[in-house]
């Protein structure tokens, strides 16, 4: 067998095959490894013999597709000295997207937080190729991907090219939801990459600049002065929380005849703004946003959005109102990319709304594609669906009934393998699985059959949950893959991944699949407050929680140039104030 | 006589009155000032009635086109409280224009350079409005002008409007000449403004990754990567030091494959670039392109420029020639505005070429309206336009001759009104104007006849020179004109120009001419070396000429925070390079 079988085949561990598996599977234990023969129809679990064979005493054609927080994270954790590895994004450089919202009124400086990529994967070992370019179709059966570079003028030569791979990483994000609302794409903002905070930085001071022009009614000076804020997220309320900082501390002096013109609107269709924090965070912040005057609605959808008006529903009364406006930041939610729905369809996805990945963030339905980031979601395998499997694994003297210690023996790879099981356990204020099982075992035979273990277990998929789209998320993504490609080797000779229960391959999973450990989140509220939700529960509100924001930030820069960068941009700020020039 | 009156016509000083005046003037003392009455076609020396009158017990209307070198050092020095001030310009900030270059490659950020009028204006005392606004049309019959806001997104109100004028200050700057050159509106980079110099940016960036697309030959990835700048001016020559020391420091290490297959070349249509200094520095810049391998290509006229290739005429055979090339920076000449054309058309100058203004920088052939920096010229008055006046005021005892004590009497009122005397005295390495006269006067009578006068004097007009379009000379026209400003009561009262020997008004001019201070000039080169003409006929050269630079540029900073960000971006630079980042 060849060296490059099974280094591939480790790559492919994890997911349990599909229940209508046509895999015809022989193991044997020869030279120490695996041998997988499979058929034209290969399985999820498996390499096909094309991509084996194909690069025989050449490396494997790593393909990576995006430079954001999981490509980026990817890239820098990624032995590139074992791949011949080729990125592709239309941007060359990685953003520090979590202080976007400094950038739209100049807190921070838009080349403060980028870093060229070039400058991170010439850093690594080995070669890595950059191409600054689209992808703009991946065709999964023939594994190549074809991209165009998209410059303003002229290019001398083509444009177009296509990459081959053996190993593809979908690492592109996603892009603004408008939910097909009229005129949002037209005449709103949006705030999802650098180039749009720039802009609205320029617009913003745009609208203060059209309100002083003479011969304006004070309605239309109002009306250029109204900011409106689509969604009540971490994006939505940093940016009013700026601009309103912008506003007291740059702006009036500046623009002293419209100071008083000025009105912030936030719009939320739920009740509250920050729905996803804690709700201590949520009220502190819609009362600290009330002391400032930034107008929060709630329970408001967004029905259109004309150049000059914003139309609203009020959802208890159905009402409908329109409210003229100045500008429209539209940040409600993110969906799915183009060449991604595309993707989806060759693979028999087309029905989901996001591209789904195994817990190893293998896409479901393919061999050697992975997806990572904003652009894929995780779709947690139910506990439920192997129950039968686990029974019979954990039923070690085959009599039909689990007994605790039969039961315990398992209990380490259920939790790696499930966790939704964690979850469930913590939520129930449970110390141990163990004690899922004591309350249906019987008194007197301390057993449990199927039945029995069915009942017992069957609530914990409720707690199945996928993970928010965030950098952290991504970024914890994109080092998991990395370390998962660097280790194959390794973990190819002694896989350390929990039991396999059910499906094809080796007794053990080769890796454990990805766990995603949330140490928190910030919002910023303006005025140098900050909330944070901390790790345990922990709630964290005001002053010196925007200092602790100050650290973290500064602490997880990508580089000493742009920690540098940053901290002299807030020094500044704090000295001179935001720039207002219109640039 | 109103106070009004007086106030305005001492503002209207100066320019002595065409000879074909239909002025009546009347002269009279009383209450300590002089009063004017003027036809309805009255003298540009004058101020016409309709104005004096029109804001009785208000302050004076001063609009300002231009937020330039000579706008900014207007509005910095002029005493607001005296006007009713208003400014127009499309861009809302002041851009230190000679650090563009350096914008253009990373090595000083856009942000760093620039301040915002608003800024500026906020700190002088009285209020200055500013419109973020051009200005589409001056229209001098009714001292109006008309305006137009011009942002990207919807404006709610009108975006235009027009102002009214008591005085008007021109200082729009110049436009690119493209000498109707083909092709070159479309295809060439400009360095005129900061827009400019962020696209270069970003195209320089784009250069280099278009070169190291897949598929391209290297005869393609040469074309990319072939930098052509029209024109050996200061601009290009540091555009073409910038790009190399960005190649060699920066771009080497994360664009190695390509290299080695840059070209940066100078085309200049004279025989040496940097042609406006001393020959010492045009040959050392010379030198050190040579030895940097930037090709200077003297003698060639570009006579069109396509999206893929630039065309030549070879000077000397009139051979044509085309070479491909990835960017084109055009920095050939400056022409006029269409606005400024337009005023010219209105007010008689339609067939001069640029805006001519009188040495107190008043607009020929206009009562009320001030030009300065690139928008204008300096039409220096002829000394033999006036010999006769000069000849007889000078000859008190009306004796038909001059003494040596009668000609010394007018000396210093000579030389005052005609700087092109104190030129040419220099160049001929006299040390008195007397020592013209001492040549001219018979052995025996040491007087002068007119004729005799006339011939001792008939060649110092060929020294009349107008001055460079340099932020130098703007700026010094800024600061001259707001203290003619500030100062029109005084000098109402007590005139401190020079004796006015033709025209009409008093007895003497009420301000001294504008009188151009050369400090000198700087043409950085690149690898930290720079090119200095220094006032004296110095010249200096090196890689201390550069940390000369660095002060001086450093020191001329239009305020502390813009100071504190070129330095720490030339800081930043020394320690972690410039950013290659596409944004």
């Amino acid at each position: 067998m060849s060296f490059f079988g099974r280094a591939a085949r480790d790559l492919f561990n994890g997911s349990p095959a599909s229940t209508s598996s046509k895999l015809l599977l022989l193991l044997t234990v020869s030279s120490g490894g695996l041998v997988a023969y499979s058929d034209s129809r290969s399985q999820p679990d498996e390499v096909p013999a094309s991509i084996v064979n194909k690069n025989d005493g050449q490396k494997k054609k790593v393909v990576v597709l995006g430079t954001g927080w999981a490509g980026t994270s990817f890239l820098k954790d990624l032995d590139a000295s074992m791949y011949d590895v080729q990125v592709v994004s239309p941007r060359n450089y990685f953003a520090f997207t979590p202080l976007l919202p400094s950038v739209t009124c100049g807190t921070v400086e838009a080349r403060s937080i980028v870093e060229p990529v070039r400058n991170i994967i010439k850093k690594r070992d080995g070669e890595i190729q950059f191409w600054e370019a689209d992808c703009l179709k991946i065709d999964a059966a023939n594994n190549k991907i074809f991209c165009k570079a998209n410059f303003d003028n002229n290019t001398v030569g083509s444009e177009e090219f296509s990459l081959e791979y053996d190993y593809l990483v979908v690492a592109v994000g996603a892009q603004v939801n408008t939910f097909n609302t009229p005129g949002v794409k037209e005449n709103c903002h949006f705030l999802k990459d650098l180039e749009d905070a720039q802009r609205l930085r320029r617009t913003v001071i745009d609208c203060f600049e059209k309100a002083v022009l003479p011969d304006l009614t004070e309605e239309e000076r109002r009306t250029n002065l109204h900011f409106v804020i689509v969604g009540g997220g971490p994006t939505g309320v940093e940016f009013a929380a700026e601009l309103h900082d912008f506003l007291i501390e740059d702006l009036v002096n500046i623009y002293p005849t419209v100071k008083d013109l000025v009105k912030i609107s936030v719009v939320q269709s739920g009740d509250h703004i920050l729905n996803t924090f804690d709700e201590r965070i949520s009220s502190f912040a819609e009362q600290k946003f009330g002391r400032d005057g930034i107008e929060v609605q709630t329970g408001c959808r967004v029905v259109s959005v004309s150049d000059k008006e914003i139309t609203m529903k009020m959802k208890p009364t159905g009402e409908l109102c329109s409210i003229p406006h100045g500008l429209v930041l539209w940040s409600t939610g993110i969906s799915t990319r183009p060449v991604v729905k595309d993707f989806m369809e060759q693979i028999g996805q087309g029905k989901r709304r996001i591209l789904a990945t195994n817990e190893w963030l293998r896409v479901k339905e393919t061999e050697n594609v992975y997806a990572l980031g904003d652009c894929a979601t995780i779709d947690q395998r139910k506990i439920m669906d192997d129950i039968v499997a686990i029974f019979e694994a954990a039923d070690t003297d085959n009599s039909g009934t689990l007994t605790m210690e039969e039961f315990r023996a398992v209990v380490d790879d259920i939790i790696a393998r499930y966790p939704q099981v964690e979850t469930y356990l913590n939520n129930q204020h449970l110390g141990d699985l163990t004690d899922l099982l004591k309350d249906a075992m019987s008194e007197d035979k301390k057993e449990v059959d199927i039945e029995g273990f069915k009942k017992a277990i069957h609530l914990v998929d409720s707690q199945t949950t996928s993970l928010p789209a965030t950098a952290q998320v991504a970024g914890q993504q994109g080092k998991y893959l990395a370390k998962c490609f660097n280790r194959k080797n390794q973990c190819k000779e002694h896989p350390e991944g929990p039991r396999r229960f059910a499906g094809p391959g080796g007794n053990r999973h080769f890796f454990t699949p990805f766990r995603y450990k949330h140490f928190g989140q910030f919002a910023p509220l303006g005025g140098e407050q900050a909330a944070a939700e901390l790790p345990g529960d922990w709630v964290s509100m005001g002053h010196s929680t925007q200092w602790l924001w100050y650290s973290v930030y500064a602490s997880k820069q990508v580089s000493w140039r742009t920690r540098m960068l940053v901290v002299s941009d807030w020094t500044r700020r704090f000295i001179f104030g935001r720039d207002s020039s219109r640039i």
